[in-house]
This record gives C-alpha cells, structure tokens and sequence, in this order.
C-alpha cells in the first residue's frame, strides 16, 4: 500500500519504521527538513517532503500530529489528496474529532494507537513500539466502510491487538484508565511541591524511592498532552475524576475516624480491583 | 558482631544475608521451624530457633515484625536478653516505636531501613536488597550513643545511604513520600471499581496500560501494611492528605473552568518538582 505519515514523532516515525517493515511504501511529510532526512537514511521513507502536497500518490494518510492541530491538518489534507486516499489519525481523544473529520473528509477513520515511551520524538521512534498494544478504531455511523478496511488491513501486520469502540466509549475508557491517573498523580507532585518546610523537602527528596518515582510518573509528563487530554475529554475525565474524589473522601473519613476495619476491607477489594485491571499479582514497595 | 534477627521475612532475611556475607555471626528466630531450616541451609544464620531466648549471646537484635508486633516483641525480648545487648527495629513509622520502646529498654534505637519488593517472605530475600537505598535511624535524647553506634557500625557494611533524623521528621517525610501515595493510588483503584457499566468496566480492564499500572500498584498492596501505616503515622499522614486533597480540588477546578493556562503553568512546575524529587527526565505515557 502507498502510506502517508503526516508528523514524525515517536507516533509517526514508529508507523513509518513498522509500515515500511512490512513492504508498504511510505511518504513522509514534516515540518522539518533534518527530521525527513533522518527517516530516510533509516530506510522508513521512500520519500520525504516538507509539503503536504508530496502526499497525493498515496492511498492512506497517517496524521500524527498533537490533538489540537489534527482537525487542521485534516482540513490542509483536503485540499491536496485524491477523493479516493483514506484518512486516519492517532490523537487519544476521539470524541473531537471522529464526526468533525468525517464530516470533512468521508474517508476519515479515527485511530488510537495505545503506545508511547517516556522518550518523545524521531529518535525513540521503533517498528515495535506498538507490537502487542492495543489499537482503537472508532467508526461511526458514517463511517465509509472500505476506509476503514483499509486501514485495518494496513495496522493488522502491526501485530496491535485491534478495537473497535464508539468514540465516546472510547473517551470515556482513557478517561478512567489514562487521563485520570494523570491528574491524580499531577495532584501528587503538586502537594508535594507545596512542602513548606526547606528541611522536610529535602528529606522527602532525599527518601523518595519507587512508591513515590511510580505514582509520580504521569503527572509529571509532557505538560501540553496534559492539557489537551483534559481540554479534549473534559466531560468524561471531570465524571471519573467526582468518582475518584468520592473515593478519596471515603478513605480520608476512614483515617479520620480510624476505622481500620473498612479501610483494610477496601484495600482487600483494591488487590482484586487491580488484578482484572492488570492481570498480576500487585505488591506494595 | 553476634547479631540476632527476629522474624525472617523480606527484611529480616535479607538482613541475615547481607549481615552473614559481612562475617558476623547470625541468630536467626522465626515461629516457623522450616523458615529457620531455609535460611540455615543457605548459610544465612549460624543458629536457628523458634524461640526467643535463643538469641542470649547475641549483641545486637534487629526485631523484623510488622509494626502492630514490634513493640510486644521488644517487650518480650527484655525477659530473655542480657543488658548490654542492642536492640533495633525496622518498622516503617518511628514516632510510635522508638520513645516507647527506649523507654522498655534503654538500649533500643529505632531504625526503618528503606528498601522493599514486590514480592514477600524469604524466598524473596536477598543480601542486596538494602545495597545503595536509604537506612534511616532515629535516635532520640534518651538514646544510648553506644547503641546508636553498634548499629551504625552494623549497617555501614551493607553499603546503604544512612541518614539520621528524629522520630517525628521521619513520620512526616515518609508520610509525604510512601504513606501519601498509598491512599492516592488506593483511591485510584477503589475508584475504578466502582465504575457501574461492565462494558466500559470491560473496555478499560483491556485497554489499562502503563500510566495505569504505574499509578495503580501501590494502592493495590499488601492491605494489613496499608492500614498499619495508617493507623500508626495518622496525624502526618491525614496532614499531607489535606494539602493532597487541595491540590487536587485546584486541578478539578481548573479543568471545570477550562482554565488550561493554569493548568499547563501547574503541569510545567510539577517536571521541576519531580525532577527534585526523582533526579531524571520525566515523561508520559
């Protein structure tokens, strides 16, 4: 197939290094020259271009771009593919943006690749980053249906494990599972950021070991995906986020009142909560 | 040194290992003749026994119970040990243990040695478990220097960070760093299951990932720890829950507003914070 990638990040070069792995033929657009060149020299471009334009050969078009700029670039694409070229996107919110891209492209199909790296950019780009991961699609009810067969024959020799949800289910599901625990562990850097005591910072700073390092991860990532998860899915992401405060309130009474006995139930339930949730036994640092 | 350990878990039997590797002479009490069989057959004690008043010889004691058990056992080692020998503990809270149990026995000094696994008991010790992590002791004015000294002497061979602090400084420092993040993540969990529809229940079990894993682990641990820490650090613990709880409103209430400067200028402070805290680039997932 003759691929487009639109953006070479860690996203899109992984499509790139993945999609030319499997003998597609791949166009590469970015805005940055060194960035084209250096996806080439890797053997994941056929041919690379700062301009959109380059695209017009291709069949299906990968857009890999940050979620607020995938609508636009969507709407740039339409005045350059061919009618027949699928469109698909990458973005972790799909409620934004699968029935306004269909609505201005046909052949939209909303994707989300549920992979990522602490890494960002070209350089931790890999062919497997998405071996074994969940790959949403979130069709809707006008949806052209050899788009998105198209797109599922093209992510199927990526050995994803592939979904197929609504794109509100899809949103309410990274919402409890990917944009809460951000902001529960954003709160968390932010109170520990707020230790007024210099003696007592530096002794938590000191002692802060692989409890602290693993609930503090997310809520200290790329600031500007933060922001967007929560201006893109702020409906779904404020309902679990009044569940999760509820959930809070109920374990700082039990505190309050030591009424150790419900406290230990909840986290009896919390092992088994977590075990259908990750498939492991769970342990405590 | 002649040194005893009670209880051959994680901790204690790592203790016996790394302290055996040192060339001192181990005594090793569990309430399990077989653990005490283990840990002779791997060269980790020189004398094994179901009871206490085995460890007569010894110098130095490190009582290795869980915390509702350490202040009994020292209680009943003063019926059994002669005066000049030292005991320690290793509980992880100290306001609780080391007043009173200075008070049992004037040649008690309260330590909590920093290091943990997943994994329990002595099939999950090692002699590097405690290799490079923080070994913190908390002498207090009625502490006897020369058993605060046999200690140090003791742990200095076992290459951890060792650091010394008050009782109460430890409370609040671990609090913030182990305690607090606890309740976060058990908050998380306890939320999670409470989400009614066994679709999006089933959706988010199968698309849960990394940022949820990581967030998720320590709230779903060992719950009669979690309730100890609780029950025996409450007045820091529900402190940093009440700076938390804040912390976590200010978010809510930025994503209600749709205020996303706020909340992107609170995002980029927190990679400063983690980066104290954790000493590395941070990212998302």
């Amino acid at each position: 197939m003759r691929i487009g990638i639109v953006g070479l990040g860690l996203i899109g070069g992984s499509l790139a290094a993945a999609l030319s792995e499997q003998g597609h033929e791949l166009w590469g657009v970015s805005r940055h020259a060194e960035t084209i060149a250096t996806a080439c020299a890797k053997g994941w471009l056929q041919h690379g271009s700062t301009d959109l334009s380059a695209l017009i050969p291709t069949e299906l078009v990968f857009v890999c771009a940050p979620i607020p700029q995938t609508l636009s670039l969507v709407q740039r694409l339409t005045a350059v593919l061919g009618i027949d070229t699928v469109i698909t996107d990458v973005a972790s919110v799909k409620g934004a943006i699968t029935a306004p891209a269909t609505a201005i492209w046909p052949r939209f199909v909303g994707g989300h690749p549920m992979a990522g790296d602490t890494a960002t950019g070209l350089a931790a780009a890999r062919a497997d980053l998405f071996r074994g991961r969940p790959y949403v699609l979130t069709p809707i009810a006008t949806t052209d249906p050899l788009a998105l067969e198209r797109v599922q024959v093209a992510i199927e020799g990526l050995s994803v494990s592939l979904h197929t949800m609504s794109p509100d289910n899809h949103d309410a599901t990274v919402a409890w599972i990917s944009h809460l625990p951000v902001v529960v562990s954003a709160a968390l850097v932010a109170s520990v950021g707020t230790i007024d005591s210099p003696e007592l910072a530096q002794a938590a700073a000191t002692l802060a070991s692989s409890g602290f390092r693993d609930t503090s991860r997310v809520g200290a990532g790329n600031p500007a995906l933060g922001v967007a998860m929560a201006e893109f899915n702020t409906a779904a992401l404020l309902d679990s986020l009044h569940h999760y405060r509820h959930a809070l309130d109920q374990l700082i009474h039990q505190i309050e009142q030591a009424d150790w006995p419900a406290l230990e139930t909840q986290l009896h339930r919390n092992r088994q909560t977590r075990r259908r949730f990750c498939g492991e036994q769970t342990g405590q640092q």
